[in-house]
């Protein structure tokens, strides 16, 4: 183990968070040496089922444990939204850089309070949403905004479902699930995505669409659509649907004034070594309206490599910042946290929208 | 020329009507014997540049003395739709079939006036979207809905897209587009669309998305996205979008309870000869989420032979409902007026939520 080698403690141990163990073990300058949960006994089990031996990993049966543990780096935080802010307070205090799951806090009030403890601390703030690191990303990204094929961007349509039984869906409760249900849960994806396809231009305003919405007996939001519009005329307008009644759908459509692009399966990828997305650019249907002048091209990225995945691409960008910070060469970069902040202040604004009736929220 | 085949006249001779020409020059059943526009020289070009020859199709400089061509028993409409219900009306008076270019008319109001004449007279209605008769369209009914793949539909996007440039955008006037704009231009296939996947049920209640709604400065809608709602509470919600604005898109998407289906080319196909629609059915991500449990099935229609084009389809349906009626054997069906006139009373509804400040309209 390096000097450069960055050391994770896990805050939480639900089985979600194999997949982080997996991509550290798999990373070269990356390793957990430290594991903590409210109950020892769903740390071990974790530490057993994902062969962390105990030889190497402390295993400790309360997060203040871990954040005593002077030898770890950075922290991985995946406990329940509910408890997110606290606790990645208390460890920016500790001087642990922070990896939160999203959405990393219960509204833009607690981000700003974990940004403001990381600022403090000198520690490097990133929420877990994967995609936005993935190879295809960064792919469409120079293919269809830098190169002019998009043109300016119109109209989005992005979504998050995925079907929870129905006898599960009364027990989504706000303690669980945070306040903002399923639109920080799940719609943090797809208002994600639309920020993300305006390189985090702020939209005027949001509104829920009434029909859309769908709550349980304990008024938890299990389904929600939103149009966001960004620029004061109708410049770009984007569709944002969340849902825990419709099977799995991540869909992401960006329609512009030149060309559009498509993915089905923008959040995970349906599979881990390779992705693609398809376009068109300078479509128009062609004489006698028979067929189209062009044919969606559709672009491929590897990601073949055990460093490929999206996993992987966060995790470098996670350890090549806190590595720079650890040499003392670089501050935190306040990109990761600008962009939480502003996701969640989206998020925010659609949840007030459906608490005033699905009326205009302006931001 | 058999007693069976029908004998089609067209009403205007705009370049659009070149693909109804070849459609019917390729079809075994129908002729064109008359063509007829209010230039005499447009009618004549027309006619050269689609070889009609003068021995085989009398050219008439007014649609009256097309219509009073005894032989003639069907007509195409595809004069500006400010003047279709007019004439649609006089050609029901004087017994003829008719297959007309959608928007069929301004307003539903219109619609049922032609479908009266249209009774009363014996003749069969069928308006022109042509993309319902398309094989796939068939083939993903049975593929996902009659199947239970999708399961019940819980949310639609559909748009119809295409960039118009910015000088020809103001003159495109109300007298050229017809009151409703976009919206009955463009916005009739994406509406249809959600009228298609619900099985023609009617939503509740539509809403025009204040955000998207563009005008010109003479006050024609250029672009609009609306909402529907089908079923009291929440239980499937259409997203249709519509614009001048932006290049060419038409996406389908629809999600179900336990699948989805994608096409993005549903109204005209990217080519003649084949056309394919993509699916998945109880997706869900794999354990550690790096991946789905199952891939897309793209499934792909042969329509390589020169009757299988969704032209050909379309032609095929009303020769053979003409056929019936001349025969004596059936009476005209009143799925294809009803279908019609069910996509018109949507349009209408979105076109009125506009009007209105883009309040929510109850149907």
């Amino acid at each position: 183990m390096g000097d450069n080698t960055v050391r994770f403690g896990l805050l939480g141990c639900i089985r979600f968070a194999s997949k982080f163990v997996r991509t550290v073990t798999q990373s070269s300058n990356a390793v957990i040496i430290a594991i903590s949960d409210p109950s020892i006994e769903t740390a071990n089990t974790f530490a057993a089922a994902n062969n962390l031996s105990p030889e190497t990993v402390s295993v400790y049966g309360s997060y203040e444990e871990l954040l005593d543990d002077p030898r770890v780096d950075a922290v991985y935080l995946t406990m329940p939204v509910t408890q997110r802010a606290k606790w990645a307070v208390t460890a920016a205090g500790k001087k642990k850089h922070l990896l939160v799951e999203k959405p990393p806090a219960q509204n833009a009030a607690e981000i700003d309070t974990i940004v403001e403890a990381c600022e403090s601390n000198g520690v490097q703030f990133m929420d877990g949403t994967i995609w936005l690191h993935h190879k295809r990303t960064v792919k469409i990204r120079e293919t269809m905004f830098d190169s002019g094929l998009l043109g300016d961007v119109r109209h989005m349509y992005s979504t998050m479902t995925t079907l929870v039984p129905e006898q599960v869906l009364e027990r989504l409760t706000k303690e669980a699930m945070g306040l903002a249900g399923a639109i920080g849960e799940l719609g943090w994806y797809p208002i994600g995505a639309a920020l993300w396809a305006m390189s985090y231009q702020m939209p005027v305003s949001v509104k829920a669409l009434p029909s859309s919405v769908a709550t349980n007996s304990v008024g938890t939001i299990l389904s929600c659509s939103a149009s966001l519009q960004f620029g004061s005329t109708a410049t770009a307008t984007a569709i944002v649907h969340c849902s825990f009644l419709s099977q799995l759908s991540t869909d992401l459509a960006i329609s512009g004034s030149k060309g559009s692009t498509h993915m089905n399966d923008y959040v995970i990828p349906y599979k881990e070594d390779t992705a693609w997305f398809e376009y068109t650019s300078g479509a128009k249907f062609v004489d006698m309206h028979i067929g189209w002048n062009v044919m969606p091209e559709k672009v491929t990225v590897d990601c073949s490599g055990t460093e490929e995945s999206q996993e992987a691409t966060m995790l470098r960008e996670f350890v090549r910042l806190v590595q720079g910070i650890k040499r003392g060469d670089s501050e935190a970069d306040p990109k990761w946290p600008e962009i939480s902040r502003k996701t969640q202040l989206v998020v925010d604004a659609v949840k007030k929208s459906v608490d005033i009736g699905c009326e205009v929220v302006y931001l």
